[in-house]
């Protein structure tokens, strides 16, 4: 990441705006046409603008779009703790744009794609926690790996986030990222459960970097090697 | 781009040809079927053609297949001006084949895929360019980027186009390519809106060239580095 | 392809099995469970097994595991006529063995998954020979593409059968192939129509390979370069 | 595999924890859910799990998170025998972990996703044999073919169990793993039929091993070549 703190801030904010319209909007839209895009449809939405994105800023910010995941490199010493705060208003900066153009196109969606709890709220904090530390599981393994496996990394975590929010997305929203729940629970007004989508994602990013220590050898995990 | 400018606008006229006749082919055959092919798998049919055909072609033309991403290039620098027109025109001339073709075998189809909006033109219009926006977004920063993320392009680009036909489709067709937009409109006689089609992507896609500027340094946007 | 002729037909045999095998199967099952598999599942059926046998196969006899595809290369001066008649036989026999399976298991099924006519033959007959033209234009621009692209091209050759599989299989079950469509027609005695899915894909291939000699240089599409 | 044997059996912990959290978890969540993630859905939650740990844990432990591909490799002499047992027990340490952590989160859930015969149990079993027979067959020659396709295994493999999953799980379940199918069928006490995926899945990875020596020259499926 040669690239000046500006530039990679341009590209969180413009990545994470990316993946917040694209993915509430999916959900919005679904709604709005009583049903045409899918449940389906909504999961691969998601999976595979965080795929277009890795590959677009990938090579200029890390394209993080994801304030746990910033907290969890930083956690393994691959990004530095004094940018995370940088990052995480850049990335909720692009998701609250997402989520207000949304509220302008489509004035009556109420959630505007807001992730709440389906089942008991301690159940669905367990599911986030697990949902953001398999995400990060994959990020940190892929993105200490060999050379030729960095080519694949934008299919591989895409993929994860694909998967989780089709099998989870009914149950929990599937969110893994503070950012892509606080702006659409802001501008819609549904701020209950927040706290949860706020720090289920940043312990399991954390955890999934300690599961890392326990499978690589220790420096592995924690700068480039 | 070795190839001599007649070889490319061959491929430039099979590629769109492909990409016309595959895509609005599904929405036909989805209609004339009952919804069989359903949504997403129109939206699958969109993107993958997308893929293939920047498998079989980039080498040779660079595969835009889509007047928008020309001028987009040639914005950019990375095309010439004088070479536009002539992209254009096969790409259109491949699009309307297509169409065409489409109309001999399904006679009683009425729109033969055209776009057409469903919410407020406006708000249609501000939506394409951003299609057209997240689009030339991933193209040019994968298309300028390390030589290892070239092999991973049609993924990344057809992925794009398969999400975004996924969640815009049902509201505004998701073009993002005025050759697909024209040739169905021309030859099923619906051309109101056209205008919103053949204009916002061209806005999207020079916006995303800007883009480029603000996070990589400016010659990596302009020209091959 | 340094492998002998008896390990390559092997390698053909058992690819060509697993493509009937599953993509039939797919079609006889769905129809067993009244639709649980799904159109598109059906689709993703085809493009799956195609890319899996492409990876396992590819090194040893080129995993075209379809006569067309091999008359095709035998046409580009890519693979010797003479042994077009040994691969057409593996292939046959491999998804012959595959429709017989079949009909062991799901006794009560009629069609097995032939191929049949949704529409009038001609219209069928034109769209099967596109399918292929599109499948084979694929085909040879990546294999006589870069190297770097190779490894990508069960990839690109597996979407565009899913999606042809997608957008063309409700109104001509998107053959492509001729031992795919004989061996559900010959082991469930549905053979009407059969001559076209033997004839239209070959012509579709050898199109293919008379288009790329238009966009690229014609040593090119004769041989590796 | 330089990592240590503590390293490599903690990743295929994690690894088959994950794909049976996931994986059955869709299974569960859809009948929860009164089937909002599709029987497709559920198919690629699968495919892209498996693919998923194979991009994070393949340089660490080889990512089988399957006890039938364990003793596939041993068979071909690509592991050594004397691990296998450590291997599935972390393996099946894992899946027993995701099924208990399924019955807390979904009590009233009574199958826990295990897998059982729709049709004659005999059918079933050849079933499994020949799913777990392509799976493997993908695995050898992937695993022992050239580097570059090394990067494409995850893609690869990943594609098979999606595609297996798709067409088979209404049939059979599409297990091809003892580990995934022991855990549900104890934690939720439906013992009948799991002899069929202990053994089925061990002979189809047997036989695969076997067919690669038919291809390829018999030392490339022993050892690294």
């Amino acid at each position: 990441m040669k690239s000046s703190i500006s530039k990679r801030l341009i590209a969180e904010a413009i990545g994470t705006f990316a993946l917040v319209f694209c993915g509430t909007g999916a959900i919005v839209i679904n709604e709005f046409t009583g049903g045409t895009v899918t449940h389906p449809g909504i999961a691969f939405t998601f999976g595979l603008i965080v795929m277009g994105m890795i590959y677009a800023f990938g090579d200029i910010s890390g394209a993080h779009i994801n304030p746990a995941v910033t907290i969890g490199f930083a956690y393994a010493k691959k990004f530095p703790w004094k940018e995370v705060p940088l990052y995480a208003v850049a990335q909720c900066a692009g998701a609250l744009a997402a989520s207000g153009l949304l509220l302008y196109l489509f004035p009556d969606n109420e959630l505007l794609g807001a992730t709440l709890p389906q089942i008991e709220v301690l159940k669905v904090f367990i599911l986030e926690v697990l949902l953001s530390f398999f995400l990060m599981v994959v990020i940190i393994n892929v993105s200490t790996g060999a050379k030729e496996i960095g080519v694949i990394a934008g299919i591989a975590i895409g993929g994860i986030v694909l998967l989780e929010a089709m099998f989870a997305g009914p149950i929990t929203g599937a969110s893994m990222n503070p950012a892509r729940s606080l702006s659409p629970a802001l501008v819609s007004g549904n701020l209950q459960h927040l706290w949860l989508y706020l720090t289920a994602p940043i312990i399991g990013c954390i955890l999934a970097v300690m599961s890392c220590k326990l499978v690589k050898d220790e420096h592995c995990c924690d700068d480039d090697c």
